[in-house]
Order: structure tokens, then sequence, then C-alpha cells
């Protein structure tokens, strides 16, 4: 069986798999197939473990547009009405001055695009309170899309976009307790990350003191190139609830057992978009090379968890009639979509690539088992199962393979 | 038991009714925790049935920014740099022009927000024919937020946010059977709305030429105060694609069969937030009054379809020693959690209301079955499974709960 070879400067082979494979489009604008399904997968386990199995915390969704309030900083990135500001440009009637006038009024409002999902939860706190009954601790968690400032061109002609996917929960508790929950909200991120990692040692934690004296721990993933941060949890007392309120503060109140108090904030944000690199770069092995009948080919394969992989199961046919193959394979595909097992549909395929090729290049696209059906499958109901991360082969019969897939699926979330 | 009472005028109370039970925020600013989950909820039936369970539709993930191709329309929302713009505007070096000319030019070439998900779809054409092999016909599919331009103030004080959360199938056929192809994904949209709805025949479609000459159809729901589109079918041709090809067009061909062609191309259009109010409006019922011991009630519910509602199961204890109830209610919890189910975990709540008026607010949440769990169950494991359609109270042993509502809601899922 093949061995790893080298983990030195990956990242450019990396780069061009993810591309060839649609994980990541060429120019970096945005997600191929392979790649939203990945990201849409690492967003339901957030979703998951953050939300749906707490009964504290519960889901929000706030606009991407914000008002900046008193308290919070204004948004970098203003939208404007492109054809009004055209038509202020190219008014001769208006002088230098009256022109600054118009298009300032044109701002809006100052309405920019959110630069986080903090101030949509702060603005959630004080509804969210009949909801739970005024009892502390609790969260509000939001996961979408954040802006940064859009920098000009650079020299390459590529464009920043300063899109990213985040994820956030935003904790309220006691005054006394949010040293603690920091702390248990620091663990339990840690090992929510490295639970879907090949190598949970390249994560890592680093405290450090921000500018308001608040206390801040990074999560970070260690590149090859260099270390980048996943999550940031930020501990910010009550300030960012008691600026913001207008009027009486006793609103703000929450009950810790018998006491009244105004809560103290932990924010927890994390970057999806990062978590899916980092998930990319973690699995990505290159083996040895492997013999075929034709030539030698090196072998790469993307180890991804079962609970992130985009396709957990690879569908195709051997020798054989292959119209009665053909309808083998169609009941079984249904049959394991029902399941919510991703299929890729490989037998519908009519390139014809050799069966080595074929898995070569499933195990680049991180594919977890692979089915072979053939005329052994007709005679007697016998299927080959390939494992990828071990490559060994098994023999089962097609009316196990679904409940065998299930479990073994289910059984590696647990774990 | 109660009978419908009235079906007119009651958006007023509806609004009422979803902002008081943490559907919609007060000012529209998004959805509370129930409404996040109705359209989470929403938004993973769509991918399921239009995604998932297909082999033949890939998902796909865009930028929100978009730069105006030579034939897509410009995007009317610009992005700019507030700070720039504003050292622009007060720099009293400059005169009139200059100024003009260097806002112009800050607006980055041109960059804006998507209003809709049909030109990522396209940009992705080309890059996804490698991976279904050229082979017709096929659909790129995306969710997310799109952006309309931002009207200034209403005389109300509101700001009209132009934002809405669209899902989007662009769909690639050979153009023999683009007309075809239209009617089937008409008769299936119209179908898998309908199928979540307490009243289908709200639903209609028509049909119009749009000014292109190209047919468009529009599924769409009678709100009481009138119609509203859900969902746009439009059928576009090979020129959108043929326009925005730069040099060779064999790049943009597929194969049908043996022939080579330019695929022409349906975009499916649906607003999830329309879905959600869609649905919100169309499950909603006055019943007759409620007597409690106390006063008399107004009985509203949420007929929210199985898969739909945000809340399947809301959990409460009644009479008994409520250590041990407690400790009953978190087994049946975790097993209602771990099998997906939603749970509202009323046992934790300690104001103290009426079991009668616990049930009235249940129904406006849209709860589908609450459970009581009691003295009785500590003795002999039976607890009440109240349902919100029938008001039925059956008796059930608390180990075949669980896989009773899995059963309830996968057969509601099917249906």
């Amino acid at each position: 069986q093949a061995q790893p070879v080298s983990s030195y400067a990956w990242n450019q082979e990396l780069t061009k798999l993810c591309q060839q494979r649609h994980f990541i489009m060429e120019d970096d604008s945005g997600y191929g197939p392979l790649g939203t399904e990945l990201k849409n997968n690492l967003a339901e386990l957030w979703w998951r473990s953050v939300v749906s199995l707490r009964e504290q915390v519960f889901g929000i969704s706030t606009l991407h547009q914000q008002r900046p309030t008193a308290a919070a900083t204004s948004t970098p990135i203003g939208l404007i009405d492109k054809n009004a500001l055209h038509t202020i440009l190219h008014d001769s009637q208006l002088n230098k001055k009256e022109m600054a006038k118009s298009i300032e009024s044109l701002l809006h409002n100052q309405i920019g695009l959110r630069t986080s999902l903090l101030q949509g939860a702060l603005e959630h706190y004080v509804p969210s309170l009949a909801l739970l009954n005024r009892k502390l601790p609790f969260g509000l968690a939001e996961m979408g899309t954040c802006y940064r400032p859009i920098h000009a061109e650079e020299p390459n002609g590529k464009v920043k976009t300063g899109e990213s996917f985040m994820a956030s929960l935003v904790w309220f508790s006691s005054p006394q307790t949010s040293a603690q929950w920091l702390e248990y909200w620091l663990r339990h991120r840690m090992l929510w990350w490295r639970k879907f990692a090949v190598s949970p040692s390249d994560f890592s934690s680093s405290e450090l003191q921000n500018a308001d004296g608040n206390r801040e721990v990074r999560i970070q993933y260690n590149f090859s190139g260099g270390t980048e941060t996943l999550e940031t949890l930020c501990s910010l007392g009550d300030e960012v609830l008691v600026s913001r309120c207008v009027g009486s503060k006793a609103k703000l109140q929450c009950r810790e057992g018998r006491k009244s108090v105004i809560p103290h904030v932990l924010s927890i944000s994390s970057c999806l978009d990062t978590g899916v690199r980092t998930y990319l770069h973690n699995s990505f092995q290159e083996m040895g090379s492997v013999h075929t009948k034709r030539r030698l080919l090196q072998r790469k394969v993307l180890k991804l968890h079962p609970s992130l992989t985009p396709v957990k199961v690879a569908l195709d046919m051997g020798r054989g009639p292959s119209n009665e193959l053909r309808q083998v394979c169609e009941g079984l595909l249904q049959e394991l979509q029902e399941q919510a097992i991703s299929v890729w549909p490989g037998y519908l395929e009519t390139a014809s690539i050799s069966m080595e090729q074929q898995l070569i290049r499933y195990d680049e696209m991180g594919v977890l088992f692979t089915i072979l059906v053939n005329d052994v499958t007709l005679e007697n109901g016998i299927a080959q199962l390939r494992n990828r991360d071990t490559s060994i082969r098994e023999m089962m019969h097609i009316s196990e393979i679904s409940s065998f897939l299930t479990k073994y699926i289910t059984a590696a979330r647990r774990m």
C-alpha cells in the first residue's frame, strides 16, 4: 500500500487539485459543486453543534445592510444607487458644493454592509428576552456573509472581494460566570474543529488582550505557509449592551437564579471559508505512485472526514450487460439518496477511462466509498465496496450497502 | 372541537402573531428564532428537492459582488468605500470636474451587488462542463441573498431594504427539448409549493411573454390582500450564453445523444422570503374560543406542514416531583435531538401559566406535538401526547415517542 511522500510545498499542488476537482473556482470567485457541498456540510455541522443540540441557543437571521448605531462603528462599505450617482455627476447645473451635498445625501443615512454578525445579535437581544423568560445564560446564533472593505485591484489584476461566510454565536451570561464560559466555549470549539481533522495538532489557540482591555482568544490553523485565524472568542463585558440602550436599562436585565443582572457578552465568530480551506489542506495527502497498465500515476487523496466530504459514495459499473447493470445502479442510487447519502453517479459516464484512473479521480474528490457493480452482482447480488482511506476492497451484498454506509457515517459523526 | 371562524382581514392578526411568536422582527429587519428555523427548513426542502435528489443538478456558490459583463445589465447598486468618498468630497484642492472623475474611479470598475443568481450560474457554465462530460441536460443551483435598489425612506420612516433570500436553478437543455423542460419544471415546482400548503388552491400560475419575446411563467400565491409572485420560470434561449462568450463558441457546446449543440437556458428563480410569508399566511387559522378556568381565550393555530414547522415537539411537565420529572424530560429531549427532531424545552420554564395557556401559545408557534410528562409517567412510563391539528391527546409509552415522531415526520415529508 502506498505511503505518504512529502508534505512540503504542496499548497500549489493542492490549489491545482481543488480547482480541477471543482472545489474552488479558478479565479477564486466562489465554490464549484464539490466545494459548495463541503461548505454546506461544514455549516450544517456548526449549526447542529451550536444551535440544534442546545436548548439555550436560538438561531436568528438579520439583514446584510446595517445602520450604524451610536455605539457601533460605522460600516466602511456604503451602498449607492449608481444611476442616481451618475445623474448627479453629470448635472451641469450643480456647483462643486451642491454636488458634494447631493452625493452625501445619496449615501442613504449611512446604510452599509455588515462587517460582522455581532451587531445583528445585539439588536435581537431585547426582543429575545420574552422568548426565554429572561433566564441566563443563553445565546443567539447566525450564519451569513459579511463584508470587509474592498481594496483596489491588485497588481495581478485580481480584486479582493472582502466577502466571507461567517458563523457567529453571541453568548449572554451573568458577569460572575463570563470568564468560565469563555473557557468552556474555547474548549468546546477547539474540540469541534479538531474532531473533523486528520492531524488535529495543526490547530492551536493564542490569547491576547485587545485595545479595550478585553480578553480575546483566537483558534488558529497552521497552513504550510503560515498561521491563519479560524475563529475569535472575545469577551466584551456589558458595555456593548449598555452603550446601545436608549432609555431605562431595566429592559436589559436578566435573571440568574434570584438575581437581576445585565449580562456580559461573549462573541464567538468563525470564518467558515477559512474552515473549508483548512480541512482541504488538512486532509490532503500525496501518496506514492500507482502502477496502472499504461503508466505510472501519482496518487493524491483528500481524506476529508466522513461528515464533511461532499460525495460519500461513487457508483460505477464494470463488466457485464450495461442495461441490466444500469438498472441495478439506479435502484441503489435511489435507496442511498433516500438515506440522504450523496452519490456520484459514475455509471452514467460514457467516457471510457479505466477503473484505476477513475479511482485516482475519486480519491482526489475525497469520495469515501466506491461501489463497483458488475456481472457477478447480477448473478449473486454481491458488489465491490472500496474504501478511500484503506484502499481495501470488500465484497458486500447490495441489499446491505445502504445500512452499512448509514451506520459508518453516523458512527464517524459521533466519534 | 373548535371550528374555523373567519378568514377575512387576518393579515393584521397574522402579523401581530408572527411578531409575538418570534417569527418576524417587529421592524421587519429579519427573522426571529422561529422564523429563522422555518426559513432554514424551507431552504433545506428546496435544496433536497432540486439538488440532492437529482444526479444532473449541481450546487454552486458565487460571490454577492458582481462585475457586469458585456452582456449582463449593470448592477444598479454600487459598493463604495465611504471613508475614501468622504476624503474626496472634502478635498478643497479639487475642482468640480476632478471631483466627479475621482468619484467615478472610486466605483471600483462598476462592482455592485447581484440582483439575481442567474449571472453567477452562467459564469459557472463553462467550468462545469468538464464535471459532467458535456452531457445535457443539467442544472446549476444556488441559494443566497440578492439585492434590489434601495429606495429612500418611505413616509412612515421605514427603509425598503431590497434584500431577498433567493433560490435559483439554471437549467441547460438541448434547443429541441427546452419547451418540454419548461413544462416539466413548472409542473414539478407547482406540486412542490402545494405539497406543504394547507389550502393548495391559493397557488396559481400565469404566463406572459416578456420584452425579449421569451416565455415567462410565474407561480403566484393569493394573499388576502392580493397576489404575489413566489417563483419565476423564464425561457432564455441560447442568447445569454452566446452573448457573454469571448472567442470560439466551441467551448459552449454540449452533447445531446450524438449531436453537439449550444444549450438553451431556463432560469427558475424562487423568493424564499415570500415563501416563508406564504406558508405562514396559508397555515394560519383562527379557531373558536377556548374556555379555560379563568377566562375565554381565542385559539389561533399555525398549521405549518410537519416538514416546515420550526418546533416539532414541546416537552412539558405536569404534576409530580419536579426533580424526577425533569430527569425524564432531559432524557427524552436528548433522544429526540439525536433524531434531529427540534424540541421546545417547556419544562425549563419557571413562569407559572396553566397548561391550557401553554397549549394556546404552542398552537400559535405551530408546535406539532406537545408531550406532557407527570407523576403517572414516573409510575408506568406513560406520557400524554397532544396533536396540534386534531387537539386529540393520546397516551403513549415514553420509549415509543421518539420512533413514533420520526415516522410521523418522515411520512408527512413523503406524502
